[in-house]
């Protein structure tokens, strides 16, 4: 079979399995997942068995030992994958909610009801909970799922994948459809394109993990793509601002957890509190060996009170704005006012999340309606862009995009509506 | 300068324009909307003139003369056009609604906030009107656009959208931007791939068109698509329907306007009442004119009703039921219930619009629940589905896609959203 068939016959089971998982009761789906949790633990020895394969086959590969530590599966990340899937099972189902309900002039009623999705792939890198995670969000809102994660973990996502499969259909039977959740059963680079072709079967691709495989897809695909792309994330410390705040918030936006998505990327400052502010808050970050790219104003400014040279204070390339560090690294520019900070981020920012300081509300009003992102704060941390810190109770990602969802994506953003037309022989004139 | 680098200075214009749109004001649109409106009536000659340029460019084109009465802009045709606008003018403002207002344990207020999306390419073809149309409902919602029409229109949209955005500047001074609406002003069809590949600048792309043009524009596109595609729909006439109503139902969704993408292109009969329906509807058909393509076992029903074979009854074969005939033809299938029809509806029909005729409840809700539609029907036509029928006030397509929007699309979904945060010095923990 040629691999674009092979991917058209995962896609076409995908397709009659979403059929199904839309027809599932909520009482139906959260049974099914409480016995998948605890098939998982149950299930612990034989995940460890295919993660063991997994560790060696890495190791040969040559990952590294953070990567090495991101793929395995102790009991521990067993028992945390289990809870998720309890944690989405205790969640509301919003397949079916009343989005809108109208009556026409006509006596035609229309409801716009949500509704799951249908086919939805994921691609991921290498963590096997995603797995997990992935397949109970979108098998909670009745979409199927095709999973398709990295080579290195293979096996380990396979045998998580049939396990809940396995569960489902022992306590639900025929009604849990043996297609819901799979995994791409193949490492060749060439499924992805294959599979995002197929437009007749596949509703949604959403691309989680580095810049290079989020653009690849976007590149390949045919079907609707939501992108957690990347996070360059700025703080805008105001001429208003509150400074003991705003070293608070830069120093839990940069610190706190460097490598996800919402940490800072750059401290804009505005000129009239530069004096002020920056020989504090650089201070403070040396103080945690964060590494400072800095523009000719602010190195002016630091230098004139350093007696030598501070080696964590470098210039800023115009690359180094658009970076996404992930890491103890930290741009910062001086900026004449919040016009130009809102500029600076809508050019140089991913349109993921940026805070403004101030106690201006004028200001923080102007820098809310017009920088371009999907969650804009004022006196908060950007580390805030989280599906469980807006109460959605979990997250399948952070959409970059515009189109379908935008910021987090909860159990709401995996689903799409329909208008159901309640008529009564209603014909147009 | 080189293709690619001209669309690039094209969508970097529509974006900054984008920039300042997003800060207008309600009035501000409303009263430049009415500007145009205006100037659009008051520019008619030199509307006419470039007109007929395209009319004549036609002609030598071969166009035929239905394609030519397309194009045409006659008096009426430009009042139209600004009836048109003034309506826009008079819809409420979608941009700033507030769609969710949480205040987290934490004391963080998340507000959900429409927005518009920021570029929007409009890729159409002949009639110039929608120039005015979409650039109308999308300066309405604060996105710049950029449009596409056909090359035998080129003159026509270009003086339409200079005289818009001619009076806007008029109006509203500086305030109004200069690149809002901007016709692409190349004829050249690379141009379309050149400007779907600046993922950057470009925020969504809706094509409206044939099959061939949205299946090219999706095939190119690395920016999100919305298509308009087409509409192959279905009334099911139910085994307890009520007789005189489906028959109503079926010459309204099929003779009403044939050549719309939400009139019915299959008729689906339960067997049960096949004997009952089928030659009575068949004769009704008939007499306005509409062949039949057929299964065999409705050939066969009708064959012995009548002495001679009847000219408008043929075989319908498999490609039949895939296809949008926008014209006097209709598809017959007998099924043999409810599941049967819904089955054929998800395989055969575009996810537009279907309806099922029935006075059983339980029946109906099934085929609710179960086609997986953009708008599904109770006994009514399918000829609903439609901006204006769903009280949207104006409509820029009807979306067959189920990311993004679904079903008809008005000014709400011509919007995005953000998130706005309230802190007071929130840090996350």
């Amino acid at each position: 079979m040629s691999l674009l068939d092979q991917m058209t016959q995962l896609a076409q089971q995908a397709k009659t399995a979403s059929r199904e998982l839309a027809r599932l009761s909520t009482a139906d789906k959260n049974t099914a997942l409480l016995a998948m949790a605890d098939a998982l633990q149950a299930n612990a020895p034989a995940l460890q068995v295919a993660n063991a394969k997994d560790m060696a086959t890495g190791a040969q590969m040559g990952l590294s030992a953070a990567m090495l530590d991101r793929l395995k599966l102790d009991d521990q990340r067993i028992a945390a994958m289990a809870k998720g899937l309890r944690d989405v099972a205790a969640l509301p189902d919003p397949v079916g909610r009343t989005l809108d309900d109208r009556t026409r002039p006509n006596g035609l009623r229309l409801q716009k009801i949500a509704t799951p999705i249908g086919v939805v792939v994921i691609i991921y890198e290498s963590r096997p909970n995603v797995t997990a995670d992935a397949a109970s969000l979108c098998f909670k809102t009745g979409n199927a799922t095709l999973l398709r994660g990295g080579k290195e973990a293979l096996n380990s996502n396979t045998v998580i994948a049939e396990t809940m499969v396995a569960a489902g259909r022992a306590t639900l039977g025929e009604r849990f459809p043996a297609h819901a959740i799979q995994v791409v059963p193949t490492t060749d680079r060439a499924a992805i394109p294959a599979l995002l072709s197929l437009t007749h079967y596949v509703d949604l691709c959403m691309p989680r993990g580095g810049e290079g495989l989020i653009r690849a897809v976007t590149e390949c695909s045919k079907v609707p793509v939501i992108k957690h792309y990347k996070g360059v994330c700025h703080i805008f410390v105001h001429a208003a601002a509150d400074l003991a705040m705003a070293e608070a918030i830069v120093m839990n936006a940069k610190v706190q957890r460097p490598a996800v998505c919402n940490a800072a990327e750059t401290l804009l400052v505005d000129k009239a509190v530069a004096d002020k502010f920056l020989p504090a808050i650089a201070a403070k970050l040396w103080e945690k060996n964060v590494e400072l790219r800095a523009d000719e104003a602010t190195r002016a400014l630091l230098a004139s009170q350093l007696s030598t040279p501070h080696s964590q204070l470098k210039p800023a390339s115009e690359a180094d704005f658009f970076t996404e560090y992930n890491d103890y690294i930290l741009n910062v520019r001086i900026v004449d006012g919040v016009t130009a900070a809102i500029t600076h981020i809508n050019h140089y920012g991913s349109a993921h999340s940026d805070s403004i300081v101030t106690r201006d509300e004028t200001a923080a009003r102007q820098f809310l309606a017009e920088v371009d992102s999907a969650a804009v704060y004022w006196n908060a941390s950007t580390r805030f862009t989280d599906g469980g810190e807006f109460g959605m109770g979990a997250e399948i990602g952070i959409s970059t995009d515009k189109i379908g969802a935008r910021g987090p994506m909860g159990l709401d953003e995996l689903c799409t509506y329909k208008w159901l037309g309640f008529g009564s022989g209603q014909v147009r004139g």
